[in-house]
């Protein structure tokens, strides 16, 4: 006999309690396997409730694999499969997945623990003024323009953009890049783009589509920090190439490509993360000319090419490109928005067909709202104003840095080169007399937060040089800023003075 | 002396004519490398112009690499470095790209290729009725709901949404999921959820995760065909298990456990594609079971998790997982909006920690826009009203595809089984006396797409299976096409009949 009580408190469904009742009777052993459970009819009339309700019940027992449902039979207490969850050691993962997953991954997540540690030192206190974050000013989000657009290709074409899409990326958001591409001298046409989830995501499907074991990648050394743990992961041999005051030096890349042969040289010509370096034309030419001759191809990450707000900016070495040696990536992050999430490759088509494969099978396309509210964005116009608009707000904030710095800090203490654009500047530290200070808690103790240099070598060694990054501070933080990182670098050079 | 003549007619810009004269001259070699060119104030003067115009016509030039600046002195012509494209040969990429990126990204490709094929066999017809897509039917798409969504969130939180945002996800949504999987027996909280682009790109992640040299997979034979090549691209051995009607064969997956390790066991549990299946609880637990005992994690694609409109269908196996064995992955793409791109993967923090990490380099994080606003659409009620609606609808298509299947198909030539929800049903064709026909260009001949079997066995043999997926077409339309179905089988059965 099956002895059930039903509370009348209306807090939990009859359903339910009848759920909870049997399953804890099957729990504690007083149902045991095979036991057979009252027909539905009978249930309900001993618990003068309807018969629908101790249906639907036994369905849910049914669900949660308790009982074994039979036409016209009397439901059952089913034997369960004995699973290692009934063991006492409930917390310990069954699986050891540190030892479970490839060495590379463990090293990535190591990788990431350190960088969060990183972009987090000093903590996340509103006072701290953040020299480290390449993240945007969000102050100037054209966000309601974007907010028009959206609304827009949703109204026209809803029903389309949230089926699945073209894998190559919305094909008049291609064509609206390739225009784009077309003013900064790079002659492509929409069939030789393919959109990618930002930038980053660009840069993984090129390596993705060279890694191989052996093969080497030459990189500027110091480069784009977030790019070292990936070509790792894909197991590429990293040949970091020094960056001088005019870019990558081409001789060591020279010997480099001769003694190597990469698969792949990646650079970023403008403004170049982390040094704010700028090529000129002649270094381009040779650089472009070298990879031709050595047939290595070329990653040219033009991250900030939107952003040169000095004039004084060449054209991409992917517009010299007549054989399709260069493979070029951009993004519409880091002048717009972050958080869109979209970038772009143009490349050849005999190459860019094996990127598109990889991008299909690995995750299908991007999503169609954002790629087609990017492209009205920019065909009525809204782009090119913020474009102009960033441009002069970055122009003033550059120049007020630079100000700053020539004024508080002294060239004893520390040297820098004036970049063209973007929003980085890169510092050299002069040597200081004695023990090597603690730079990590300095700057945090200041209430300044700046990116250490070392994090940009592939060697990751300790160096002397700092990232200071403008993009999310504003003219009144940027004084502020760089008086308190007067203030921390004098506790260091201002002692001997003293 | 340098001798240029500017139009008046106001179509092109004097600068840019300038630009085009000086280019010209250059290319020409009337004007040699070194030669000087006239200061701008001489030549302004000769051309009766604004200085101005001078100067930006020589930062043109000089952005475009034809001359070098130098303060204080004349503009000089620029040697350039001989490039490739200055050669006859243009339209020969340099680099073979077919031989410079990998095995595996040549191979990769060549599915690509097959797949786009297959997908568009028989052309893109309006009158083609297509039973062969996945896609959803967009006619259902709530897109006013979700337009709404999008709106609200970038209304109230725009700056912070186009932000970089959290690489995990974003924490409102990994509740809501969290919540979500708690209907479905699953207890996870927040931080075991990671956000992704979708359920193909978890996928891909969990791959990256485990893949290194030698390593397998065990899978179901047949099984979703898009991951095949994917689990190729990951240099995985493909361990293929037979799906019986109750689903994959677990005395033949044993054996594989134990002679092969794999290094994950890749399960559909619910209507599998493409057969549609429906594994039992038993069949569940004694998956789990097995899997526990050899220590191999589970991949448990739930990408149709709320499409049980029958009732009938138990739990997922990650809802018995106390000991962390399952990786569960689900998407928002099979009910709702393929577009979207939104799908996440529930898994144990030791085991999530690593996809994070590679998640965060190889492209930083979902979009913070499209997953607010789903977030939204989830927090206001629409999505569950959705899927009442999605059940009501798709109940009585899949119960009208059957019928008609029943009606029209006698089972001397075809035979099926009745799938509890989801879009799918896997026929098998009866042998045919004689030669095989050409069933691939059968159904294309009668106006019809199916999906043909072969596609889903890692073998990829051929096979006298099809799929036929009713997602994207109405009862009408499934109507028809079940009698051009059968009319394209009569052609092949009926001939000895008559």
């Amino acid at each position: 006999m099956l002895l059930l009580k039903l509370e009348d408190s209306g807090k939990r469904t009859k359903s339910n309690q009848i759920v909870d009742g049997i399953r804890r009777k099957i729990e504690s052993r007083d149902l045991l396997p095979s036991d057979r459970l009252p027909s539905t009819r009978r249930l309900a009339e001993s618990l003068d409730i309807h018969r629908a309700t101790v249906a639907l019940a036994y369905q849910d027992l049914w669900a949660l694999g308790f009982i074994d449902l039979r036409p016209g039979a009397r439901p059952t207490v089913r034997e369960r499969v004995p699973l290692a969850g009934a063991s006492e050691n409930k917390e310990t993962p069954l699986i050891r997945w540190d030892l479970h997953v490839s060495l590379r991954s463990r090293r990535i997540r190591q990788s990431y623990l350190q960088y969060k540690a990183l972009s987090t030192r000093g903590g996340s206190a509103r006072s701290i003024i953040d020299f480290g974050s390449l993240d945007m000013d969000r102050r100037l989000f054209p966000v309601s323009a974007f907010r028009s657009c959206v609304n827009k290709v949703l109204r026209e074409r809803g029903q389309a953009l949230l089926s699945y899409g073209d894998a190559q990326g919305y094909p008049p958001l291609r064509e609206t890049i390739a225009g784009r591409l077309r003013s900064h001298g790079i002659s492509v046409n929409p069939g030789e783009i393919l959109v990618t989830d930002g930038s980053q995501h660009a840069i993984d499907l090129v390596l993705r589509m060279i890694a191989s074991p052996g093969k080497a990648v030459a990189i500027e050394s110091p480069t784009y920090n977030v790019a070292l743990p990936l070509l790792r992961f894909h197991g590429l041999r990293v040949l970091g190439i020094p960056v001088r005051d005019d870019g990558m030096d081409l001789a060591a890349l020279e010997s480099a490509l001769g003694r190597e042969r990469p698969a792949l040289v990646y650079t970023i010509p403008n403004f170049q993360n982390p040094t704010g370096t700028n090529t000129t034309q002649a270094h381009r030419e040779r650089l472009l000319s070298l990879c031709e001759t050595y047939r290595v191809p070329i990653l040219e990450d033009g991250f900030e090419e939107e952003m040169k707000y000095s004039g004084r900016v060449v054209l991409p070495v992917k517009s010299m490109d007549a054989r399709g040696t260069v493979i070029y990536c951009g993004t519409f992050s880091k002048v717009l928005f972050p958080g869109v999430r979209i970038g772009w490759i143009a490349a050849r088509s005999e190459c860019l067909e094996h990127l598109l494969a990889i991008r299909r099978f690995s995750g299908l396309s991007t999503n169609g709202v954002l790629q087609a509210a990017m492209d009205e964005f920019c065909r009525n116009g809204s782009y090119d104003r913020h474009i102009g608009r960033m441009h002069r707000v970055f122009r003033k904030r550059m120049k007020g840095t630079l100000r700053e710095l020539r004024k508080r800090l002294p060239p004893e203490w520390i040297e820098w080169s004036e970049p063209a654009g973007g929003y980085l500047i890169w510092l050299r530290l002069k040597p200081v007399p004695g023990p090597s200070p603690d730079w990590a808690s300095l700057f945090p103790a200041h209430g300044l937060r700046v990116s250490p240099g070392e994090t940009y070598f592939p060697s990751g060694r300790p160096s002397t040089f700092l990232r200071l990054s403008i993009s999310t501070l504003d003219e009144e933080e940027i004084t502020e800023g760089i008086r308190r990182f007067a203030g921390a670098l004098n506790t260091i050079y201002g002692k001997g003075a003293s």
